[in-house]
């Protein structure tokens, strides 16, 4: 007989959350993560309990191609952070159905150390959950792990365009880890990266690498004249690290704590937050708009058929659409 | 006193355009370009009218950086066209409202010579309208433009990220216009659209420019090869010409009819066709359903007080979100 997990008052989580309960955060976060709407009205309860506790963090946000070594980078630098006492919690995005892949964020072995230090918490991704999504419910538990008390926040990301914006879109700091190499030069500027980064940092400096880190590391110091000044008023650096050898994270952890408090005194901090605020809240909107859009049965009824029409052309594309919202607003 | 245009009826439209009448295309076309919804609903009669005698053109769009004479080509491209009898017609989508400019489409001293050609039809975009709204009403314009008997359909875009995307998903046949030149060539690769287009014409391939032309030639061949094969299932070609003499034009039009002969063949241009029509009615769904929202009354009141309150995180933004989204299902 299995037995039935107790509901809990939106009281019930603010209060365990803001003790530090990770059970109780890990249990919120699931419930963010819900379709149920329920679920859902339950867990926006519990944020407006939470949300004067929340903000007291740095969010860094980490992207980087696969193969670059986001989880061994994590791994390395957060274990240097709870060194010093700190409180850390990674969050990962995994778009796993994005056509380029992906390493399985679930995967049991990545992060073990982390994973098992007391002073830290790793959350992967549900594999396979719809981008959009986990973006979504990445942005709530950063604020969920705020509230439990944790002081630095990692959001991984991996080297896809879309995951990438959104999770700038949730961060204080963006860093973006790359390698030496020439190839890698060029994917950093395709996807425009580069130009949103507020840190590149070339890992895996270490043994017969390092000569080359360095000259990697003046080629993009250059490239990045090419580019606009950063909406942060600071200059972009590039440094070298090795997370192998536990080199150039602690100068990274100072890169960062020098780049929030010049950002809180210049007002870029506080700036970057509130249009972080009012971009989530317009993206909720349209995501919802759809969303109810889409799923309301007489839509989901009427959708392949006409979808059909427009298809073949038997039906103006835009006539379709126009009968299909009329269908619904008269629901 | 200003004398008032005659209100017409669909009918009145639908019966001037099937006989190939350019007055009442361009009335029909400035009903689609109007805001008001009156207009609007006109405009869409008529497409029902006129739906099945749509679809009988060659659909190119044209693109390329600014500078590199998108618009010399397609004068002379257009009149090579009208020299053989064919019934061209140009629609220009121009985002100058986007940060990085743009060409003035409405210049009136651009393709002089075509739009004075009875067998062509030169339509501008109105400066300044909203990108969306542009590419919203160009693929419609089309339709009308076909309706009308023109046999080919060329829409021109500025090299600028969306709008290309949106010329793309309304072309059978996307041309990359591009110049000789190393800082060139990064350009076209870095905006991802070498991969979106079934044919890459290097201009200006005279005078002085005729070696380094077919020399970037060789070399945009041989990076084609780095890229997905094309959804065409036909490889990418490269070739040169020279807008300004007259050269590699004919071979131009020839790789299009080729192409436009063995997607028939293997099905590749119905299916581009259908996917776009699917992909116009979602993406005028999702355009509507936030128009909608938007520009309701109570919505609009409520708006700014409580974007405010998400931006200062005075509320979540997400329960901001729900809060507008509630109010404006009880309306």
């Amino acid at each position: 007989m299995r037995r039935k997990i107790q509901r809990l008052t939106p009281e019930d989580y603010a209060k365990g959350i803001l003790q530090g309960n990770r059970y109780m955060l890990s249990r919120a976060i699931t419930l963010i993560e819900s379709k149920r709407s329920q679920d859902q009205d339950l867990a926006y309860q519990v944020f407006e309990k939470i949300l004067p506790y929340t903000g007291n963090s740095v969010r860094i946000g980490i992207t980087g191609v696969p193969g670059v070594g986001k989880s061994s980078f994590i791994e390395s630098f957060g274990k240097m952070l709870t060194n010093k006492g700190l409180k850390v919690a990674v969050l990962a995005i995994d778009p796993s159905s994005q056509r380029t892949g992906g390493s399985i964020m679930g995967d049991k072995t990545r992060m073990e150390s982390l994973s098992n230090d007391p002073l830290a918490y790793v959350r992967p991704s549900p594999a396979g959950a719809a981008l959009g999504g986990v973006a979504r419910m990445t942005s709530e538990c950063i604020l969920l792990c705020e509230a439990t008390g944790f002081e630095v926040i990692i959001v991984e990301t991996v080297g896809v365009g879309q995951s990438e914006i959104e999770v700038r879109n949730m961060t204080d700091f963006f860093l973006l880890l790359m390698l030496a190499g020439a190839g890698d030069e060029l994917q950093g500027i395709k996807k425009g990266i580069m130009e949103n980064a507020d840190l590149l940092a070339i890992n895996k400096a270490d043994g017969d690498n390092q000569m080359k880190a360095r000259q990697a590391r003046v080629v993009y110091q250059k490239a990045l004249h090419w580019f606009p000044l950063s909406d942060s008023g600071l200059p972009v650096k590039v440094v070298t690290c090795s997370a192998l050898e536990n080199r150039g994270l602690e100068n990274i952890f100072k890169v960062i704590q020098n780049f929030k408090e010049k950002t809180q005194e210049n007002g870029r901090f506080q700036a970057r937050r509130q249009s972080q605020n009012t971009y989530r809240m317009h993206r909720t909107i349209k995501a919802e708009l759809e969303r109810r859009f889409y799923e309301h049965p007489e839509i989901r009824q009427a959708l392949t058929e006409k979808e059909q029409q427009a298809q073949v052309g038997e039906l103006h594309a835009v006539n379709v659409a126009r009968e299909l919202l009329n269908l619904y607003e008269q629901k």
